[in-house]
């Protein structure tokens, strides 16, 4: 193989056969092909496309590039969930320990934030003392003591992935889905799981914005994972506004305590019952789709969820005092309110907006090195549909420092759009199933 | 600026400002932008194009990446010709001291051998001391002496150039209009010259195969050249067949010892005579093209071409005795003739193939350190529409090794097209002419 040969095939829109694909691979994540042909591969890779076969190959040669964990002594079907991104997207947070209550073992290697959207990794680190950065030994400790274990990727997953990622994110070759789709797998099929939940977002405040895109992206993922004899099943779900009523890292943490205690906001709630529910059907602790949902509420309902949560803070060194009382977690200093200019209906949010003015806040990162504010963030008090008096609060920023308020105010105000008329649809929370 | 901005704008088919890409230039040459986002961008272009503005701006900052030199206390207008490369092709040989013999000067930096096509650099080192390595202290004073110098593109010259071209080698970024005009230009305009001919070459043995893309390049490069306040002509010619009978080191010095002897094979006089001619005319030496080749034929009659050659050539430290006899010059040992295997007329002829035969035998590179033999090569005896008898040799392989001679053998035989009919057209030695 010559690596120049397969970039110029990929730019002349050929096809590379697996074993092509393969050496490629093996042979830049052992530093033999440098990042100036990687580089200029995967940019004919974005403006050629790759075909599902391709695809397949790209994610198994980035999954076979490090270690491949294997769980099959541990007891019980190992089930994980996996979303695209968004703002307030905290669902991890709760299905992982209704899912490990449920019986079913969930090895969670999660990720940090990433532009407007957030990570559960950074939410989790909110709680004091809570270690992500476990060995994956520790993990697998953890995983069978408990169920479930919540980790960032270490050195020995998918290293292929890693470096590949940190060289996408800088020569502009990040918006593909063949390449989003094989570093999401390689990742998510390295856990040793039988079964993933996807779910992907579309809408204002995902990364793909479009339906079309996110219908796209989620079928070569189920597929992907498919030929490689996993049960996949991908959620298309609304992120034209935010999930639940906060985003900020500590905020995520106390909201999905209230879900787990029987409480919190309907459309945060009805989401994670739903992907806990695939989540027991996939992994065969029920036969159906509303038996997982019902066995959710009911783990939920017996406080068996959130004591799962509390365990699996305590063996990871957090401190459980804020499970038992979220109001002990950090709280930004001030805040200021985001009101309406007008009397009307909330029409449309754009939801990448308020993301971006958690990160303006210190909530998210810009460069790799920033440190992040656990405590900053912003409430949500209305929704697409809502009516709003002039005056009246649309959101609230909660911040420490006001070095960048009013650019974080602006980014929060022109993000609402109010209309005079109700809007004749309100968004649905779950568009479509596919590879049911 | 952000390198990933403008690769992204790139990619998205965006156009980018004069400004950027001379930022982009110039951080690349100082290390400021590594490979990986320049080899990102290179096939973002390769793929979306460039457009007239960018390219011009691109030639200009790879043009002042390094030294411009200037040569305007020098007496006499400064002109030289750039050809795209092919099989057989001399001409630099003889017209540059046809020019300097006229009283032009002619600052030449030119190429190696690149692919199946020959170098001129290459050819000179068959005459023994001949010194390409000049400083440019030594170029100039030789260019005030006699009128010319031909040497090699020294650190000073175009540094951008040299680094994107290593660079798009082996990424697979080479074959783009706008990313060549802007690494022949920036080289050529850096000689501080007044006038520039370029040799576009078209057809099976030159890198671009079709007419359309030739005129293409041509008219980019003539109005990249303008752009910059140069006078340029482009003239199209054919590289269907071999130019001239020879294709090898030290046989190509003998032949252009030939024609500046007066004799020679026709097609290689008649081109050598038309881009002198040119050349005096840019040069504002003659007032028409005829009068300049007219000019050229008497250079050549009265012996001064030569004996400007003989010139160079000393100054430069070659050997003159091989002027003044060329069979001095190093030989192969050995010859192998490959024959017509049927009655008929030569169709066509695969002329990249007789080039690559050319370096199997050793008298090209296939490695950047690949060592050169000058001795071998090719003779050639049929041109397109000969009439051949089975058995008779259509061309001879000089070698002195024959370890690859099967490979280099089986290149040649499949190279010749004979058919039962002599073809109705033969091809033009000069299909058009471009910024005139």
């Amino acid at each position: 193989m010559r690596a120049v040969d397969l970039i110029r095939r990929k730019r002349d829109s050929g096809e590379l056969t697996p074993e092509e694909i393969h050496q490629l691979i093996a042979a830049y994540t052992h530093g033999d092909v440098p990042d100036y042909q990687m580089s200029a591969w995967l940019m004919a890779v974005v403006l050629r496309g790759m075909n599902r076969a391709e695809t397949a190959a790209l994610t198994e040669a980035m999954l076979h590039s490090g270690q491949v964990l294997d769980f099959s002594d541990i007891f019980g079907h190992k089930v994980d969930k996996h979303s695209t991104g968004g703002v307030g997207d905290k669902t991890s947070l709760v299905i992982a320990p209704i899912v490990a209550a449920g019986g079913l073992k969930v090895p969670m290697i999660s990720g940090r934030g990433l532009g407007h959207s957030g990570g559960t990794l950074d939410k989790l680190e909110s709680i004091p003392g809570f270690n992500v950065n476990l060995s994956l030994v520790e993990f697998r400790r953890i995983l069978e003591t408990c169920g479930c274990s919540l980790i960032g990727q270490t050195a020995e997953i998918a290293p292929a992935d890693k470096k590949m990622y940190a060289l996408r994110d800088v020569t502009g070759t990040v918006e593909n889905p063949s390449l989003i789709c094989a570093s999401i797998m390689s990742k998510k099929l390295a856990e040793g799981i039988d079964a993933l939940v996807l779910d992907v977002k579309t809408g204002s405040g995902a990364f793909m914005k479009k339906l079309d895109d996110a219908v796209n992206l989620a079928e070569l993922l189920v597929e992907t994972g498919k030929r490689m004899g996993k049960k996949v099943v991908a959620l298309l779900t609304d992120m034209n506004q935010p999930l639940g009523r906060t985003a900020g890292n500590a905020m995520e943490i106390a909201e999905s305590i209230d879900v787990l205690a029987g409480a919190g906001p309907a459309d945060l709630r009805e989401l994670c019952l739903e992907l806990a529910a695939w989540m027991f059907f996939l992994g065969e602790r029920v036969k159906t789709v509303e038996e997982g949902k019902k066995l959710s509420m009911d783990l939920i309902t017996s406080g068996m969820a959130r004591e799962k949560f509390r365990e699996i803070v305590a063996l990871q060194g957090g401190d459980v005092a804020v499970v038992d009382d979220p109001r002990q977690l950090v709280h930004a200093r001030q805040t200021l309110d985001i009101v309406a200019t007008e009397n009307g209906y909330v029409g449309a949010i754009q939801c990448e907006q308020l993301g971006t003015a958690g990160v303006v806040l210190g909530g998210g990162r810009e460069k790799k090195e920033d440190k992040i504010d656990p405590a900053v963030g912003l409430v949500f008090h209305k929704r697409i549909g809502d009516g709003v008096q002039r005056g009246e609060p649309l959101c609230t920023l909660h911040y420490n420092s006001d070095a960048r308020l009013s650019e974080a105010k602006l980014l929060a105000e022109s993000a609402y759009r109010i209309e005079p008329e109700k809007p004749n649809a309100l968004p649905s929370l779950i568009y479509q199933t596919i590879g049911a």
